[in-house]
């Protein structure tokens, strides 16, 4: 437990307002894990010399920091303990510039995606990534993570939109790169290994982002096919030949879920297909994305690669499509499930889910295997549950998603990062000197080890 | 000097014939560095299992190791020296998959982009990366230097299409993390470290890619402006409004060179204009990919901002345009000049050159500036001379390049790389905590300093 003098210190630097107690945590929503607030306190540093002061502060006197952006990771990352602090961005919320021009935006590791893609939009422009957690996901979170999204198919993981950052290591000491430009090469890029370190190597304060040009009004359709090998031919030619903005996956049975779960009667029909996909055009204006679409579908329903298909006549039904594919009924039929999240190459994919389903069937037949993803990029997130919790059954049914994936190129950790969830899998697959070199890694940036301890980093 | 125990030490890994002398390296092309082939040996391993060996014997011998690939290198990053060995992965030459429907290509490091290039348009494909050295760069060097080029305004540059890579350390132990998917966070980017580090970390054996769809048929514009505020506002709206494949920049008194050079008297009145642009379109068809670019320059010759455009009508009307950008006629005119590589956000860059045209000529007016450049990402490649060789003044004038950039967010290394040529402009402009972490870093993936010696780390 954190003494008081250590709490009075740590006031001294970011405000006593800007630390919050126990007792105030409690009363705080945790976000996605039920652990994220279990440190001592909690402290908002105003600025990167504020983050720099309390970093040294908890260096010198060996105190565990667990940084925090929007608390909506889902791999147990943000979790936090007695003995230690936790460090929110939140108040590092400025949009610090938009340049048009340049298409470049440097933000405070705080601002959520949702306000810097308002502010992109009103200059026609986007922030090229896009999450169901848009409101709450802090871009410092999101480069933390290396978040995905819906949009990685065509621009990339924040990895590729980042042009820069500022960050401060466990020492205090602080690394600002914050140029705004494509092509910058000024010796090993130190700083962008802290995208997707989870906040073990630093704490990211600054980020600078190259945005793209935004997409014109779009169109949404909800199409059932019968095979995957079909889904994957559809998703290749819709990016073939349209400008597709979202290529999104469902197996029959999650969505037959949603339906039920929401009453969506007249979807319903379509979930009895063994796969969806959801599927967004965009372009000038509504009616020629809506007419692209259509252009599009009609050929593959007269030759029967889709077997049913429905566009989105308002943004009602255009919501209800979004729910199928997002809505997480299966969790609340069936909770205590587990939840894996691998990326496939395409043409890998229809074989490796076969193989699974099979793997799974073998080992329990009375578990239930659900699939969502994003189809465009090969990322399929994985729901195993039964009738009852299988919670502790992670260690046996791990294998039956993961084996074989590294062979056919594909990952066992596709966007939601390593945090506590995922480590015992690092171990058990990343190579002996990728193991050393991470561990070598962490030692240089954080050698007292304060940073997020007991995450990412294998033991 | 290597002794010939250790000559014959590596010809029993490598095979005799797969180690060269230095008789045999001095009838050899050094490529663009004079300096390249200075090494004792030259030896040409042919899978990753002969790069570690030959690795772990340099290693143990404390032998200093040059990696090689195409030798087009522009910063010095392959000198090589009396006492070390050149690594050459030119025998890694397969194109080990090519996947149309994930978009994927797994190669060899010595596979030339021209070669990936033709095998990827087969399957109407690109690599996403463009340069006027395709034939004789690979993608190992590629990789290791981060490349950028003419299509990086699009698609990045070559960190942004690097899925995954395999590379030996220094003490011959191999990280391999070829996947072939987009979406892959499985703990700390180890090996793309490497991406952009010039062979001082470790050597590159395979890379895995991401490739892009094919542009249909171009149309091609040279375009004349009277001023750099202007060419910024031609290329954004290029962008804006059309399939824009290339947006390059001339100076014109670098085009006036070409033309007095290679005698194009049509182009030459354009190249009495200050800045000339040389622009890209591409449609399904050449006649749309035509008409797009008529349509995009009227408008702007009629308001002026544009002073004159041609269009190329044939393939050698295109191949002159593209000359009067890549020629180097001011350097055969005026040999021993200064050449910088730097990025300005495109919101700078008038302000930019501006400042740099003021200042050289306040420091000596008998200096001549001339800029080509990538405007679409603000990339400009400034050489400064004289009628005679200003060499030995680099560390004069580089501060009259340089001084600013960081501040507004520009890069005074962009696409060259460090390599020896800027190591001291490093040492002098990046943060001393920037400089620590860099040497860490050497420290952990090479800790007796035998790959690249002398290049990158700051002293």
């Amino acid at each position: 437990v954190i003494s008081s003098f250590d709490v009075a210190a740590l006031a001294a630097i970011v405000g006593s307002g800007n630390v919050e107690h126990r007792a105030a945590l409690a009363a705080r929503d945790p976000g996605v894990d039920q652990e994220n607030l279990g440190a001592d306190v909690r402290v908002r540093p105003a600025d990167t010399a504020e983050v720099a002061a309390v970093l040294r502060y908890c260096n010198e006197r060996g105190i565990p920091v667990v940084p925090h952006g929007g608390r909506t990771g889902l791999s147990g990352g943000a979790r936090s303990h007695r003995g230690g602090i936790v460090l929110s961005v939140e108040r590092l919320d400025a949009i610090e510039s938009l340049d048009p021009l340049s298409r470049t935006a440097v933000v405070g590791a705080g601002v959520t995606l949702a306000r810097l893609a308002e502010a992109a939009g009103a200059h026609a422009l986007s922030v090229g990534t896009d999450l169901g957690a848009r409101d709450s996901a802090t871009l410092g979170g999101m480069v933390s993570t290396n978040a995905g999204g819906i949009g990685a198919f065509r621009h990339g993981t924040v990895r590729e939109r980042v042009l820069g950052l500022e960050a401060v290591l466990a020492d205090g000491s602080i690394v600002s790169e914050l140029g705004r430009v494509l092509k910058r090469n000024e010796g090993y890029g130190v700083e962008r290994l802290l995208i997707g370190a989870e906040g073990t190597l630093g704490v990211i304060t600054r980020v600078s982002l190259a945005l793209v040009a935004a997409d014109g009004p779009g169109a949404t359709a909800l199409v059932a096919v019968d095979s995957l090998v079909q889904a994957v031919s559809v998703a290749d030619r819709l990016r073939r030949s349209t400008n597709a903005t979202a290529i999104e996956l469902m197996s029959g049975n999650h969505a037959a879920a949603v339906c039920r779960s929401l009453g969506y009667t007249d979807l319903a029909p379509m979930a009895a297909h063994p796969w969806l996909l959801l599927l967004e055009v965009g372009a000038d204006d509504a009616t020629a994305a809506e007419s692209a679409l259509v252009g599009f579908l009609e050929p593959l329903l007269e030759d029967a690669t889709v077997a049913d298909a429905a566009i989105a006549q308002n943004a009602s039904q255009r919501d209800a499509m979004w729910r199928v594919r997002e809505d997480w009924a299966v969790d609340r039929e069936r909770p205590g499930g587990l939840w894996f999240d691998v990326s496939v190459p395409l043409s890998e994919l229809s074989h490796y889910v076969d193989v699974v389903q099979t793997r799974v069937s073998a080992h329990d037949p009375t578990l239930g295997v659900y699939i969502i993803g994003h189809l465009g990029d090969g990322n399929l997130h994985v729901t195993i549950n039964a009738p009852t919790p299988i919670t502790e059954r992670y260690a046996t049914i791990a294998p039956l998603v993961t084996e074989g994936l590294a062979e056919c190129g594909g990952s066992w950790s596709a966007e939601h990062g390593i945090g506590i969830e995922k480590k015992s899998t690092l171990e058990r697959l990343a190579g002996a000197t990728k193991q050393r070199l991470m561990r070598a890694l962490k030692d240089v940036y954080d050698p007292n080890g304060i940073l997020n301890p007991g995450k990412v980093v294998p033991g």
